[in-house]
């Protein structure tokens, strides 16, 4: 019996550092006034073949149901974040700012930091045009990552606007019909041979050294780019990002700001990625809901590899861990004729909101302070034949002291300091 | 673009409560020393033909994936459970003590407190045969409950014993390997007519009379079940407990200890269920791993009906999402000319953990503080004219104060107790 290759079992101490991660995505964007939303995870095939475009159906897990309707696995929020959102968006003060954190599936061939089902943090405004939302929203992405204790020398946000892109195709003649393969070629520039991407290029009537240029400067076409800096310096935050043409970002549907963000030894595949996407509920509701949006995707797999590469962020995930051990206290049944007290100090000592644990049978009083220790646990409260004294003991320092069942929390919040 | 029947979107509303049910599973657990552990969404169907049993094949989600294996949305979490700590058994000290609260999809009939896609808390305690972790899971399940402000008014465990029923059943002459297809008569009984169940038990030689009289009086049998209770006792927590042996549990891996929670008015299906399995490890692992094992189930649907009907539960619950709102200070910028001094004010409070919204474009003030209330803030700070000084406002209690940006997080916390 073996697990299906690309997926993931989650041992204890797998999950503990998932549930680290998700933590830190919770509380940030909790910070930034985000709402969590989550939709099912199996959907209509349609929903997909209407957005996602070519490389994401490829990759499907879907199926036939037993009602013969023809379903998948989500391979990505945005369809159901526009579905929902186009559905009830009447129901909601703009503008909306939503994120949830679920899982998807995508078939795709293993490679590191790619799997078949990932995590994934989805942050999204919908429901304002201006560059003041697109700060926000790239201020929250910064601000997560700074939650894990990476710092401006391990990550770098890399901005781009498509709608620069648009306006330089235009001028250079580029049909509107041939926008989306245009800007493939550009996506690719970096990964394809000089004398590929000149050919390809020349399909456009676009030379390599006009693409080279305007990457190069883009100022004069960017200016909106420079707004969107400017509120993020108000914050502090400039110095995490950096413009760069060269990111158009692979899906059909965004429009205005496309940005990726790279831990800046380049080692690791995109921490993250996202854009504007001022079209897609409109085309997603037959015209009946227009609203602007935009939105990123981050994942855990890449995000967990970087924590474990810098130290800072090592330290902080480690020091989390460490603070979740599986128990606090230990009750040690010193004398087994004083269980049934012991089980009520143990019940005691859970309703006061302390993560506690006990041995099950009777075992030799140094068999459970090792049992105490393997759990994480800072204190043993031992239970014995001096009963209704109970014997007191810090793991850590190994003073001891004797209380009674009234002042055992008490004292407990006393060392614990 | 509709939903499947049977699966669920949640928008915020829906996913704050999902989120409070899941923060009170999670801290209730931790608080008995269980780990959280996860699997993958998706399994070979041969784990759950190996294991799941008659009802729950018919009703799985699966399907041929592109690499032309057989593949199934997971039904339930036993089986995922088993196969993990089969194969890494040695890796952990015993008892394991573990839990998780993933989505199960199940290809059911549509009806009150079943769907296709749900959550359920699984909890765990695997590596230890006595009564005494018997206790401990009802003992968390109990607690569990008890987490949401239900009372012993509210629910009750129904306690039964598959042991005391195999032994009536051999002593009856019931065949072992007919043992299962018995059970299910006896499980049924409440639901089927009188003459239904008389012809069904002769069948096994057995006469209705005798079932009933065995039911009436279980003390003599079901004595393994007293120790259990005298355990509970100890806790405070045997008023929430009943022996009632008409609950034996569908599933066919059950050994001994069975339990069934359900609301005191009876009205909603079962709160929680299940019981020890302690041949499921062996059968898994194909006889190379023994362990003694049990756990139980307590899904969403049903819980989050009774948490409504129940006033002291909703009122808990309704306490937690009031808490818990999207934002709790609003930023309002009066002047716009102020508006990167108000960024960096939104930046600062932020950074102090207070969750903190605004708004992206110029619009009057007191639309801003409409916001405010919308979000459900408890405070506005006005940044104006009188930049560098700031005014809060609280917006319960209408006070207000004028602070400088070093003040601020300070005053708040003042305020806010």
């Amino acid at each position: 019996m073996q697990l299906l290759p690309g997926f993931r079992d989650f041992y204890p101490e797998d999950c503990a550092l998932r549930n680290y991660v998700f933590s830190v995505w919770r509380s940030v964007a909790a910070r930034y006034g985000f709402v969590e939303y989550d939709g099912p995870v199996l959907e209509p095939i349609e929903l997909y073949r209407k957005k996602s475009g070519g490389e994401l159906v490829g990759q499907l897990f879907d199926f036939v149901d037993k009602g013969e309707r023809h379903v998948s696995l989500r391979p990505e929020m945005t369809p159901t974040l526009a579905r929902m959102v186009a559905a009830r968006e009447r129901d909601y003060k703009k503008p909306l700012k939503w994120f949830c954190a679920p899982s998807f599936f995508r078939y795709e061939k293993q490679q590191r930091g790619r799997l078949r089902e990932f995590f994934q943090l989805n942050c999204d405004i919908l429901g304002d045009p201006s560059p003041a939302a697109d700060a926000e929203l790239l201020a929250l992405l910064i601000d997560l990552l700074r939650g894990f204790g990476l710092g401006p020398e391990d990550f770098v946000v890399r901005l781009s606007d498509r709608d620069a892109w648009l306006q330089f195709a235009q001028n250079k003649g580029v049909a509107v019909e041939k926008l989306g393969d245009f800007l493939a070629v550009v996506d690719k520039l970096e990964r394809t041979q000089e004398a590929d991407s000149r050919r390809k290029l020349g399909e456009f009537g676009v030379e390599l050294e006009a693409v080279r240029a305007f990457i190069a400067a883009p100022e004069a076409e960017a200016t909106k780019l420079q707004g969107i800096i400017a509120d993020l310096k108000a914050r502090g935050l400039d110095g995490y990002v950096t413009v760069d043409l060269t990111i158009v970002r692979g899906l059909a549907y965004y429009t205005g700001l496309v940005f990726e963000v790279f831990d800046r030894n380049g080692k690791e595949r995109a921490l993250a990625g996202g854009g504007r996407y001022d079209g897609l509920l409109e085309l997603m509701s037959d015209g009946k809901v227009k609203m602007p949006a935009l939105g990123f995707g981050m994942g855990d797999v890449v995000l967990a590899n970087l924590i474990h590469e810098v130290p800072a962020a090592k330290a902080k995930c480690e020091a989390w861990l460490a603070a979740n051990k599986a128990a606090e206290v230990y009750v040690v049944v010193a004398e087994e004729a004083q269980r049934h007290n012991a089980l009520s100090i143990v019940q005691t000592l859970r309703e006061e909101g302390w993560r506690t644990d006990f041995a099950f049978s009777a075992v030799k009083v140094g068999k459970q302070f090792q049992a105490a220790e393997a759990v994480g646990a800072r204190f043993a409260v031992v239970v014995g034949a001096e009963w209704p004294e109970i014997k007191v003991k810090s793991l850590a320092t190994r003073t001891e002291c004797v209380v009674t069942k009234e002042h055992l929390s008490q004292q407990l919040r006393t060392l614990d300091v």
